[in-house]
């Protein structure tokens, strides 16, 4: 299984859907730009962008697989009211709707999620890391450059994303939030849970702020992968190595054990204190080329499913 | 095949989807209120809302396509923009977009249509009875009521379908659309072409107005029959008898033969003068029970479909 939002979940999906078909992605729901944001605030539903492209990571190679993830993606573009909207949001909104009409809202999050992800031939399942809308609220330090040592609080994934100073920490809001049960089952009958890459703050810690999955995190029998980012994340990560980012998780889950950490070889300057970092999760450190070999700052999905196999094969 | 739009249109093919998998939807795209309006202004598309009825009347009826069938049909309500708009139309506009982006757009109305039809396990295809979207004018007389005798001209399906006094008869602007091309297929191809249910002069008659399209229901080797409506249309058809309706139809296409015109036997109230009507047009009646039996002013499909299978075993 893998954790995460946005680009990064859909990277890591892309890659682990060559390699096994028993695949769950456990999602972020915290956005509140964009196509999600608005439809959240009209409609007063889950954020359902990142459900969408992870149900399209997962989508079958075939004519029918293809088709219906390009239109699940597809954004109306227009000067008018629909503009930016992504077509799957409205279809999983929809599904929702629906499925609560008929049968109250129990279940029906997963459900319709379930739903899209037949009519796009998905490789696996996709499910939210909670029941709940909510937001994130970051400890930033200097958020405002007129003062740049102060320590303040930014709410929102949008503003955490893009926010001026340095990143301590997030919450969620609700700080408690109801897990989704099926996540919870997904976690512990998981042989293998992978956590990232993508946007540190905002995709991927969400999950372990979740009190009730990051139990189920920590206890699990599954081993545990970190997969570490290509390149910082401007405003969330401007400045941190590798090692940073491993520093940030421990401080969020410090209960956590880690058993694998990815990196691509050649973002990696400090070898030495990486590997320091790693072990004191309890960890090795494996490097690989996972990039694209075009220059592009994304996983390559069949060289990231290929050090998957060596990573699940040792 | 059956021609038409709106809820008569679904009504018809309720039914023959229940007599025959070879079955063409052939849709009025002149709709400029709703949903269909709002997309047709925003995105410049034919106006999907006939086209998606037509569709979901055609669901199979297992699970799958019965699910598909209400998420089509679902609306969204909220005290915002998507309000109203139907889940089915955006995805039709979706299909559009994303097909004409992929491969030109010719070509692409159909294929959009065909995809939403595989989603649904559609028994039978949809398609537009023209390639661009257009506007009904109406010929009037008494529109304006402090004016009654006086004949004006009401434009768009909307206004069409409500205005005061007494409709005369409908032309499309533009008066010489191009025609579908698979429709003109269709129409060579049946065995059995079937006009109304429906809205008479903003559903039925339309098709008739569109030349090509009037060329090919004129000599095409299908025997044709009308299905006489329920009710009048309110503002459309107030006070038209079952014969009136033959007879705007025989002004709006001189050259149509019909075989049968099928008349619920409790709408019927002068017999001898619709009898007349029908040998006029070169037709016999048939009266049957084809309402809902528990008074709705609706077909009821099993019957309707009855009543078709009688029909075309004679």
């Amino acid at each position: 299984m893998a954790l995460g939002g946005g680009h990064g979940l859909y990277a890591a999906l892309s890659a682990l859907r060559r390699v096994t078909d028993r695949l769950t992605g456990i999602v972020t729901v915290a956005d509140d730009g964009g196509s999600s944001g608005r439809l959240r605030a009209e409609l007063g539903v889950l954020p359902p962008g990142d459900l969408r492209m992870a149900l399209a990571a997962l989508c079958g190679d075939d004519e029918w697989g293809q088709t219906w993830r390009d239109v699940v993606q597809h954004r109306f573009r227009s000067g008018g009211v629909l503009h930016d909207h992504a077509v799957g949001n409205l279809l999983i909104v929809a599904l929702w709707e629906l499925l609560a009409e008929r049968g109250g809202p129990v279940g029906s999050t997963v459900e319709g999620l379930d739903w899209v992800g037949r009519l796009l031939g998905a490789h696996g399942r996709v499910l939210p890391m909670a029941a709940v809308p909510m937001d994130i609220v970051a400890e930033v330090r200097g958020a405002d450059p007129a003062r740049p040592g102060v320590v303040t609080r930014v709410k929102g994934q949008v503003a955490c994303a893009s926010t001026a100073g340095t990143v301590l920490g997030v919450d969620l809001v609700p700080a408690d939030p109801p897990a989704c049960p099926e996540a919870l089952a997904a976690v512990d009958d998981a042989d293998w849970v992978v956590f990232g890459p993508g946007s540190w703050f905002t995709s991927v810690l969400p999950h372990l702020k979740v009190p009730a999955l990051a139990r189920s995190l920590a206890r699990t029998r599954a081993r545990r992968i970190v997969a570490l980012n290509l390149v910082p994340q401007p405003g969330e990560t401007d400045d941190f190595s590798p090692q940073n980012h491993l520093e940030v998780l421990q401080a969020h889950a410090p209960d956590l054990r880690v058993d694998v950490v990815l990196a691509d070889r050649g973002v990696v300057d400090d070898a030495e204190a990486l590997d320091k970092a790693v072990a004191a999760l309890g960890g090795r450190l494996v490097l690989a080329d996972v990039a694209d070999p075009g220059g592009a700052p994304r996983h390559d999905p069949a060289l990231l499913a290929q050090a998957f196999v060596q990573i699940f094969a040792q």
